[in-house]
């Protein structure tokens, strides 16, 4: 895999502005491998992706965001990202005590679907560090207590780990706590979390209970960003499985646990392969 | 096709149930051509829907449920509804301005698909009386003003063409009016609604634009048995398409019709066949 | 409605071919209101759908194919399609006995979904003119013997009347008869048919008791553009529903029907809209 | 959970065998605790399952077999299979190279979603032992040379070994190999295969190029018990998944495995709990 370096961008929506980009890319020599663009003709905002060789590119990698920035900026209402695919992006796993994500995501990643590093994996409980140990990577425990007495502690301490191992992003693979708005604000759109049902239905606590006590025919999972309001962030990835009166509570919990792993992965993919964009909190989800 | 009864029950679940009845329509020389039985052990409560020929059967059909109800009412509390298959349910069409459900409620009806006889349909419009025309069904139109002044006048006028031609049951297919409470008692678990979200995420109007706003990947329409509550009584059908950041409103709109008209033509078929049992406000839905 | 020009077009991919042609509309004052591309990096091609605002553009509508094809189509090898969005595609139905698919599409027609105009419907039974009738549309039938000694009679009779009514593309709404070379060389990739399988599996006739026989868990549905081998051309749509050992094969026929006619709209509705090219017995779709 | 008898039988269907058997256990004070039963009305075959609690029944463990077939075996025709819920099945799976399925069934059974022992695993390819040695399984690898020259000799010695691990079926985790006959009649209905198609779309090798190459909308996988016939004995479980003109094979293979871990669980689980029934190449699964 040659080094590529990937654009993700958007601004409000006017003529010429993919011949501008593309244009730039090509004159400086290099070889787009990758483009999207979706226009959101209700907002009027254009959204690109584009990725290219760095092979022969003319401006090096450490000038290419200011330079677009500059260019493109003020002139278009630019705002950018950009990343280089010989970066991996670094991991950390939050686990409370069921293993079905975790495993489910050290598989991947243990086959060479995922690619990225995963410097630790950060839990509440002891229950999960048999799987860290299989995997040999890194497992660590800080208590939060019933009363959460301690929780600004333990989140700074879980803070400092992070900034240590350069993490860039946060699964939280049924994490049972909440997160403190510090933390979410230290990684805006860089948490991602799986919530069991099909939202905006049952949020909050026990939402296969409540989709049992309210007797719906479809179930579903949803992965989003984590924003300061509850359950209520980006969406990413949903899916649904079809249910029926037979299905009680337990048989819920077993089948939600298919779609869950399968929506967090699918978000965390989609994620580590820099093809997501938020806007007013929505997601463009590049092919 | 033969003539057979049709019994739908629910009782506590104990022992011995299933052969007793079976028993008691054997012993009488009942062909037994239908039997589906759920136990729904959360509640402790049986469920069965069974159906036998009438040929040749000992008892007369007037006197069927009399004595089940006597043999089986206070020894098991059985509670129990008995149809025969040669009487067609009557069904009530409302409608509004949008024809998809209406079409394709009325192409089945019309291609043999639904076993019900079709005396009226009703509306607040004149808009789809050319299809009622093309089908040469009687159109009611009653306008109910905006400040709902003469609702109550409306209301009494429809349930005398009701009683009038012996409706025994009503689908709301994309009706824009909430039902009163007195004609939902009339008609306890006989009226079908579709509504055109995944139930219980966007309750009321416009859920497609809120599905939009929200950002969801997945859209829904559900069909359900109106109660006195908005968008909560029992659901019977469910179904859901995917979606992306490309969809508009209008698109979910376009998309969304194919559910509804799906969803609720289904609901419709299963009430029809009589396999539909409600209790606590969910439904059990024989196969 | 502002009248718009649509290029649909395909050339092996290289660099600029985005920037060239965009500028190409916008230095000649057309607005872009769309715009969809596509690489296929398997076989090196360039797609791309492309719509623009006529109001103000610069080279009148007749000489635009033409101005496209002399400058892009030696230099970049493009190959394209020119639409109007104001010229409506004449579609001729052509149908057998069952009415679902019919009835599914004229409701469509009636309420505005489908852009098109609908000249003639065409069969080899009297069984559905009831339905054309109650759309006010002309009905031809012509009868096709048993041994197809007058097929290629028919078909000449039927190629007559496409002509004579300027019919765009052709839709088999469950016409079980074979089409002829001819015709399919008349109408290349103008001929949707809908096969009420998932294809490939179960190719030919009686698909559902194929599926019933097999003891599949799915059913399917196929939209395809016809070509002159069987069930084989370029699929447009497909989709599913889940079945179980319960499901007879006339429960099958049924719940067939509904895949059918949503699978066989959804392509229609790509097809009307301009939004399908095909390469190499392939479909790609535009969003 | 109490001990529990698992029956599972057909029959010709006539009236009076569910109170029958109903009876019979009741009359020996056996506490029924699940019936589900179905009637073939095509084939004319009656098939049921039910489950009762041992404690305080009449007939001891190691006679009710040989009592049912007795009773019911002249008189109705019934075939029948008994098992005990405290009898863990034992399941050998068998591997290749890729790990999804194998860790995906694995990480159930850690925790505690399957309720199986798993004595052994075998594989052909060393690659493989990592995994097993994650989960202190024993893993046992036979390499089958290219020419098949040693096969016969392969298979004896895992006869050999599922024979001193008493297995009593075998999940053919993406194992490469086709089985032997001798080995396919040694485990009848007892080996489940996973098919990377939806079948019978598909059939053989590399079904994902087939898939990509035939421009499907749709791809699937399918889990089945091995008949000697390649890939064509009974169905248990299909799922699919929606792809596009964007997806190449190896988008598919990727997407596909999410398929196969799923489908594959699925159908094992159903075999662990005895919920499945074969005949006449098909297969009743029961809820």
């Amino acid at each position: 895999m040659k080094p590529t370096a990937i654009l993700l961008l958007h601004c409000p929506d006017r003529q010429g502005i993919i011949s501008e980009i593309t244009k730039f890319i090509t004159d400086n020599h290099g070889n787009i491998v990758y483009l999207d663009q979706y226009v959101d003709r209700v907002d009027g905002v254009f959204f690109m992706r584009i990725e290219w060789e760095l092979d022969g590119f003319l401006i090096p990698r450490d000038k290419i965001k200011d330079i677009i920035d500059t260019l493109y900026g003020v002139r278009f209402g630019v705002e950018s990202n950009l990343y280089f695919n010989d970066e991996k992006p670094r991991m950390a796993l939050f686990v409370s005590k069921m293993s079905h994500c975790l495993y489910d995501l050290l598989a991947r990643y243990k086959a060479g679907e995922l690619d990225v590093e995963i410097p630790c994996i950060v839990s509440n409980h002891e229950d999960l560090r048999y799987v860290a140990e299989q995997f040999g990577i890194p497992y660590y425990v800080w208590s939060i207590k019933k009363d959460h007495s301690n929780k600004a502690e333990v989140e700074a301490a879980e803070m400092e780990l992070l900034r240590k191992e350069n993490v860039t992003f946060i699964v939280l693979a049924r994490y049972m706590q909440i997160i403190s708005e510090d933390m979410i604000r230290s990684y805006p759109n860089k948490i991602i979390n799986i919530h069991h049902s099909f939202l905006p239905a049952f949020i909050g606590a026990k939402p296969y209970h409540q989709a049992y006590e309210r007797g719906v025919k479809i179930i579903g999972a949803t992965s989003h960003y984590v924003t300061t309001e509850l359950d209520a962030g980006p969406i990413i990835e949903q899916d649904v499985v079809r249910i029926t009166h037979k299905d009680t509570p337990d048989s819920l919990v077993l089948k939600g646990r298919d779609l869950e792993k399968i929506v967090l992965s699918r978000a965390v993919s989609k994620h580590v392969e820099r093809k997501i964009l938020t806007f007013k909190n929505k997601t463009i989800i590049f092919s």
